[in-house]
């Protein structure tokens, strides 16, 4: 059958046999009266010079572009620790390395049954099943922000979410603002794809609000987005509802949309609320990043999602239709995972998630109260999320230069691992994280204070022993 | 404790007030003189103007720019199927429809397992479990193309690798060589970001062989890969051991690394044999592309990966590195089918991959010599993968324009839906996928045959009848 005659018909010429010159109407030139020379010279005349001579593959601009601060800061540091001290690492943003908080059994049901119908193994629509998206739209509708299926994007984890979010409206010359500390991946994500990063600070004496002056004396013309990280990652802090619209009225006077990275919404302790940005928003648009990762305590399975929340039709179609038509490059989450969403969203009981807070509440106030005792550190509590930010008064610790060094030491000496907050833009801080189980945490927290009364050197002391 | 004040170390200023001039100092602005005006007008006196006074969200370029060929031309037509005859899509490239090709139980036995095991709800490393890795490395490995874990990378579905490999290896302004007929998400991709596509022609009267003097003529000295699908979406092709050694040759010539799309690798059918792109390179280094999608049937699951075959060095750590850098932007796969992926690729029994093929096999020869004998078109016998491409003598069908309103009227008058190659940049063809149910394939062809026989009016005929 192979030798079947096919009428063909392309752009061009049709059946090319080689060294012929078909090939050369093939590239636009004519054919006559260059029978002389060699197809080879007459296809590519001016080309041939500049075709490569040997192998020289570099890695794109793009690759080179995408920076992973934490990796880079921590695989400089020299982490050998004690060899006669078990090491704890406070510093994985993973709740599941110690096995101390697994996600519930109803969550891991809803994947063997999702398996088992048989019916979530083929190509989901790219932005997610509807019934998925019905489902999680009703699952964050609320009264000030409602929700229709159309408005919810499946991504593969949050991280996509905000990939597309960021992608969707900004341009490579325009630039977005990021919280300082914040956490990294925004900056990585943005820098790949040529968009400026703008640091508004946060202020520890003030549970690291915004400080929205300054947030607003970053923004000009080129300015695409605003980044509000609530609850914090590396903070912990959660906002009150009047930080929260002060924020939104420097947005609505500026004319800035929102990207609000709310991964850790809902995991606010207990006496504190938490406010949904789009919940208080008249006039700003809103893409609320989330996923199931921490609060169902499975960062692995990579389901995310974008809640679009527009206001009078500012995102509007073009919007709508790009984060559509982004969601087509590589498609999203696992099937699987969006066929369990409806059982994982509507039967995970309560007390899973009261139990998971309560405990990060818990750890929390051990890690606070043992570290806020310790000379020369300064610990900020956190009000949800799962990390502690503590402050190193750099200048009583003479012997070290920043963060990165006190760390480094610190799991020299007492193999304790944090990780320094230079990984966040923040030097002088160091994050822990408290899902770590409890006797982990006060002997850690044990050996911190051992590590600090060793090295602390109060300046007026110094000083005085220098006047002396 | 919210009180306890902190030692607070920032660039710039520390603690703000609002109208005080810390936030000129912020700024980089001098402080004296200026007491007069206010802290807003003083800390952007030029940014003032350029900011937004009204909402103007607009897409962004890459979103714009982000097309999808299919999805364009298909909601371009009008599908309006005949009332009288139940539809039969035969568009659809997903082989899990029609429910006539299940996954086999153990690889849904695998998922179920690794759920149990609890020990995959974790973040992997942004490259996949080492263990996932080795798996992949020794599955694939072969004398000719040896694989260790540190050559593999799993990814959100082929997509994602074939995303990741096209970035890692273009730049902006460069231009990379894809086949034509071509899936299309290589163009979808590589617009997106700005890298030129150069299509290069395949041979259906040689079985969809590239005419590779035409390959070459397209090279420049800003071509920076070659992507070479086999077997091929939408052909069916399946190259021999000659012609890809020939395609290697001139990659080898003009130092052209090749990005190898194998994700229907091994779905040949008897007779004929699979050759790994690698597996015959000596000096060209490959990137190749795969996935759990086609040949285990779970499209939905986007576990893919990149195995990378460096030749001399040529990919060298500049490119791992940035393949690792990328894929840390936004993580990989699920991690439940990365702890399942030891079992599915080493478990899974030989009778259900064989199954799949005979049935794709024996659907392609009943849809080939069905339509082999309908005057007017002219059906490519396919070798693998699980599609047939059909040509259209569109000269004998002067109702229809061209392939677009060929396959709309056949919607319209027989009630089956086939994918016109215009969608694959290659018109006056049709694709047919053959995955559906055999009786489903047999009715189809019948339609086509009586829409055939009704719109056939053979040129010459027709000029002879003007004549007369």
């Amino acid at each position: 059958m192979e030798n079947k005659s096919y009428v063909v018909k392309m752009k061009g010429t049709g059946v090319h046999e080689k060294n012929t010159l078909n090939s050369v109407n093939a590239n636009g030139l004519a054919g006559s009266g260059i029978q002389h020379k060699t197809v080879k010279d007459i296809a590519h005349p001016a080309k041939q010079k500049s075709c490569r001579q040997r192998w020289n593959i570099r890695a794109s601009k793009m690759s080179i572009n995408t920076l992973n601060p934490i990796r880079s800061i921590v695989d400089g540091m020299k982490l050998t620790p004690n060899p006669e001290k078990p090491m704890i690492a406070l510093s994985i943003g993973d709740p599941t390395v110690f096995g101390n908080l697994p996600t519930d059994d109803k969550v891991l049901q809803a994947m063997k049954d999702a398996i088992d119908t048989h019916e979530y193994n083929g190509y989901a629509p790219s932005v997610g099943y509807q019934k998925s998206r019905e489902v999680l739209a009703n699952f964050y509708s609320c009264p000030e922000a409602p929700l229709k299926a159309e408005d919810v994007l499946l991504t593969s984890g949050c991280s996509q979410a905000i990939d597309l979010a960021i992608t969707v409206l900004c341009n490579p010359g325009d630039n977005i603002l990021i919280p300082c500390p914040g956490f990294s991946l925004y900056k990585t994500l943005a820098v790949s794809l040529g968009i400026q990063v703008r640091l508004y600070k946060l202020l520890p004496e003030k549970s690291w609000e915004i400080d929205v002056q300054h947030l607003e004396s970053l923004i000009d013309n080129r300015t695409a987005c605003l980044i509000v990280n609530n609850p914090s990652n590396p903070c912990g802090s959660v906002y009150s509802k009047e930080h929260l619209q002060d924020i939104l009225s420097v947005a609505s006077k500026r004319c800035l949309p929102i990207l609000a990275d709310e991964i850790y919404g809902d995991m606010v302790f207990p006496g504190c609320q938490f406010h949904s940005m789009a919940s208080l928003s008249a006039d700003v648009p809103v893409l609320a990043c989330g996923g199931l990762a921490k609060r169902w305590l499975v960062p692995g399975w990579r389901m995310g999602w974008i809640l679009i929340h527009d206001r009078n039709q500012c995102f509007g179609k073009e919007i709508r239709q790009g984060l559509v038509k982004l969601s087509q490059r590589i498609l999203g989450a696992c099937t699987i995972v969006q066929g369990a969403l409806e059982s994982i969203l509507n039967d995970t009981p309560q007390e899973f998630y009261q139990r998971t807070i309560s405990f990060l509440k818990s750890n929390s106030e051990i890690c606070f109260s043992e570290l806020s005792t310790i000379p020369g550190l300064t610990p900020v509590m956190p009000s949800g999320a799962m990390y502690l930010m503590v402050g190193i008064e750099m200048e009583n610790f003479p012997e070290f230069e920043d963060d990165v060094q006190f760390t480094e030491h610190l799991v020299t000496e007492q193999s304790v691992f944090c990780l320094p907050a230079t990984a966040f833009e923040y030097p002088n801080y160091f994050r822990i994280v408290v899902t770590v189980p409890e006797e982990m945490m006060v002997v850690a927290c044990g050996r911190i204070r051992e590590f600090c009364q060793r090295h602390y050197r109060p300046r007026s002391q110094e000083s005085a022993e220098l006047d002396h």
